[in-house]
């Protein structure tokens, strides 16, 4: 079962938890929505940190700390950030995400669970240390994050 | 060596990639503070997400994937992102960073050493799964971050 569908599962589960347990981790809508665009903009650096040394000179412990970022992130079960509703709202800004993300169930995931496998690829060939295996599975991870983007972001 | 100190080194040490390359990985100014306030939020939602276990029902999985993002981030060299001048500026908000994180060479790599220390020993006992250790640890974790907050980070 993918990252985030595993998620929603989990975060349905999570009412067995007290409601001040259960607000903790999922927050308010804005704390939500706030800890959906950290999470993801914690990843863009960490991409930016891995194209940047395919592109130019490379050095594999920087590779690897952002790889290993990017895999734990992705590994976080973030679905649980998804309440329904929360396609409306603001955290640091107004969120972007669409509404299919709550409908389609077809294609979430499909996309949730290919991008769970490329971030986890990322790590083992970043410790690899294949400058050109990296270029690769780089390019490969970007195609997982666009896919989702497609999908279930809106444009600027 | 602990980890911001090592970035610090890093930082100056990719002064030799080109420019290009150099400006992708810590980007504009706002950049860098946007991602250093990302990445901070991130690691809020997992300390978080531990709190509710410690305090509530135990999921070791839960606690396990909120302690590998800390411990990924913590391991990122973060460093890199707190170039000279940006205790100014704005990222998501204005920046708390206090001017004292540019002078302050006795403290800084002791309290970022233990922050470092603490977060890979936070990842390590949670995979143990024993909820007393865990609470202990995640103590001991809340502690390295108000070290540094107290030292390095303005109030509200």
């Amino acid at each position: 079962m993918n990252n985030i569908y595993k998620s929603i599962v989990a975060s349905i589960a999570l009412t067995a938890m007290t409601g001040a347990a259960f607000a903790q981790v999922i927050g308010k809508m804005e704390d939500q929505i706030r800890w959906r665009q950290s999470a993801y903009h914690t990843m863009a650096w960490s991409m930016g940190r891995i194209k940047a040394n395919v592109e130019g000179q490379y050095n594999k412990d920087q590779v690897v700390e952002a790889a290993n970022v990017i895999q734990a992130i992705a590994n976080s079960k973030m679905g649980a950030l998804y309440q329904p509703g929360s396609d409306k709202g603001k955290g640091w800004k107004e969120t972007r995400l669409k509404p299919a993300f709550f409908t389609d169930k077809e294609n979430l995931p499909k996309i949730a669970q290919g991008f769970g496998a490329a971030a986890n690829e990322m790590a083992k060939v970043a410790a690899g240390g294949d400058a050109a295996a990296v270029k690769a599975q780089f390019g490969k991870l970007g195609e997982a994050c666009k896919a989702c983007h497609e999908k279930f972001r809106e444009e600027d």
